[in-house]
């Protein structure tokens, strides 16, 4: 008999800046297991960061800092050519400034997700990967890491004894080598929410997804990501966590110990 | 029989950005018992923090964050109009900013110091020093403040327990009032450094300051600011050093318990 | 018999940055004779320039340049205690940066509004507007300024010999020295259209407004501000349109020789 | 009988920060014909560019808008994935912001040299370097492009009618592709004063490099890029215009008609 599996729901929430807001946090939060914080580089101000720690805690929302490169106007998005040192140095500071506000406001941060350009970048490459998982550690060394699932972070992660959460996609495909296909490709993105649903509900019940070519690529799947804006999202959202209940998933953020 | 007296030397370090260096901190380190070391907002970078924060660490000087106002291009030097609630948020932010590096090189933060105008506004405004107290005692209750002398900084953090270090200046004249001479007025600056020396003694064995009218003036005097950069600041901390070792004054940074 | 009179309708626009969207650019523009549009420091980012100089170039509406104190965080709306010098510098940048986009697409710049607390420091302060003005002046001769009615920015364009727009609100009142009441007054916001409408009716045909204290204050009204953010912005942009035009009141942005 | 070569000696001027100095643009004024003033993106600020833009025109040098990525904290020189619209984008903005200065003190400007990594990019990638070289011509078709000689960036400005200078470098080693050897490789820099000068001179004379191998590979030398920082550099530009002097080649920044 199996033991029950148990998934993550992470979500980017804190990405409002200054008089720009993103409206949704409020309405995703209730839907969601963990928080992924913006820190100050790609978006998100200190207010905005207080305000949302303040919010997932009221949530019983695990908090995770969530750094970018220093690219608001590029939103994170547009990869830099830096160097590892770069990165952990980027790492350190932003976990940080995160971390000052949960203090503040009696919590304890649980994780570290890199934002976009920097967490593709370093799902490839290893130099990095190391500079990142290196960062966390060194700053509080019970954090987790959160990573594309199969990338260089998860190996990293696990070279130096940092605990890592793998991260899989609902609406993204995957291909035989376990990597998602880029989106400049036909076909990488999954349009339909049932069949969005169903890929995460294999992944996480019997550890495989189906591969463009349809071949089963086994996967590792403690979080899923989704997102928190629009109309469409939030019902998503509802709807993935129906689903999951319905067939015996548990929905919490992870701890040990 | 007195007790003998302690007196702390701070200096601003950190302050490089990117290919912009100031070049001597590494000269000053010996020199000093406190380090208030750039946050990213008014001066310094990520890999600026962690050498400055190292190189502290070597010395055995105690490690002070220097959150400033958001504003590289005017040094935070220029008064913004900024809510206490801004206050808050930017202190909270640059101080964990900090404390990650210091976390990360296996030290521990010892103190907070507001840079500039932030430093200014605060010392008069104590809406502001409420915020700016607050902050720093939410993130580490055990931090010290360093704030100018007999100002509302220091009240402030009296006025929450939060400990504070009572700031002097040697090259600074004083009013009736115990408050600096603004520096738009004539005879606000002591050129010669003897005459520096010599206040600052007063102040440490007397705890008193003679003010610009000639009357003596209580003051409480735990830390003096020294400057980092030049021949001249560099010569005259060695002989305010000298000095005071010579008058059996101990040079340290403060700690309690 | 009476000449008609002539009344511009400005407002802001081009106020997003990055991947964050003010979205009512395209419904005003209909509605308005002159545009401001907003030049990286405050507010707005290159792509965003280059799109709303293109927009309002179609709709033939007057383009302006809407230099603003270097704080995105605080939309320009924050004080800063900067010197004569630096608004003028700042300025010149700004200005230069909007009309290369202004020339890259075959227009011509016709005035400067300076934002927020820009504008409003420079309506009180002459040293600042003396700057504000020769910037414009040295940059560009032929363009106007747009300034607070009676206000210091006025009058500086006045003894340069550059030319100014004075501008009224219609949804604030004034007091009987002719200034705006305060925002943090009772009685500052005209809260119901109609009786805003009225305010600027008079303002334009009668070239007076009547105070708080109930006494005709002389005004000099040749542009107006509206918002273009909301449904009930959009609204009030078209009422007040239909009853002007009504009027017999041209509706169009000033222009000399 | 040969008609006399002209060559023009540029250098990067302006890259100072607010309180951060760069300190040798004076010395080297005198020295070059002409001068690449960095725009506030990757260095410079409002201040250091009408400062830098007066010493230009006091100096009779040309004054070139220096546009960069926006990453001050990497002075530029660090790759990012931007699109040719967004380069389009940041160099009209760039070159609008310091013709506004550069009418602002009566002068006008000459030429356009990317900076840093935005060089390099667009050196070659043919998209990148037709928007920028499409940025240049839209704001001002008079302008020269300042680019690296035999680069995507020449060709760009010869498709588009622009006008071009083709820039040669005195210490850095050709392949026989005729591009530099790149930085990561043993040889790519020149360190002896003697053999630089002795490559320009070739340049400019018989319009060849040797290249790493040996073999004669055509080149266009119009103009010559030198370091403005250190004593070293300023030694070597005095150098290398005696030597220039001396075999009869004229200094002069480009001009046509």
């Amino acid at each position: 008999m199996n033991t029950s599996k148990t998934l993550d729901i992470n979500c980017d929430l804190g990405e409002s800046y200054g008089i720009y807001r993103t409206l949704s946090d409020e309405a995703i939060l209730p839907l969601i297991t963990s928080a992924n914080i913006a820190c100050g580089f790609h978006a998100g101000d200190p207010a905005t960061m207080r305000l949302t720690v303040e919010r997932a805690l009221e949530h019983q929302v695990a908090i995770g800092a969530h750094p970018g490169l220093p690219d608001l106007q590029g939103f994170g998005r547009r990869r830099m050519d830096i160097t590892p040192r770069e990165a952990y140095d980027m790492v350190v500071y932003q976990i940080g400034a995160l971390d000052a506000f949960v203090r503040a406001s009696g919590g304890r941060m649980h994780h570290v997700k890199p934002h976009g350009a920097l967490y593709n970048m370093a799902a490839e490459d290893m130099k990095l990967a190391e500079a990142i998982t290196e960062a966390i550690y060194q700053v509080q060394p019970e954090l987790y890491l959160y990573g594309l699932a199969g990338s260089e972070l998860i190996h990293a992660a696990d070279s130096i004894g940092l605990r890592s959460v793998s991260e899989v996609f609902a609406d993204r495909t995957y291909g035989t080598d376990g990597k998602l296909t880029p989106r400049s490709q036909a076909g990488a993105v999954i349009e339909e929410s049932g069949q969005a649903i169903a890929q995460v509900l294999r992944m996480v019940k019997d550890e495989v997804v189906v591969s463009t070519d349809g071949t089963l690529v086994p996967i590792k799947a403690e979080t899923v990501c989704i997102h928190g804006d629009g109309a469409y999202a939030l019902a998503f959202a509802q709807e993935i966590r129906r689903v999951l209940e319905s067939e015996g998933i548990k929905l919490s953020a992870h701890t040990t110990g």
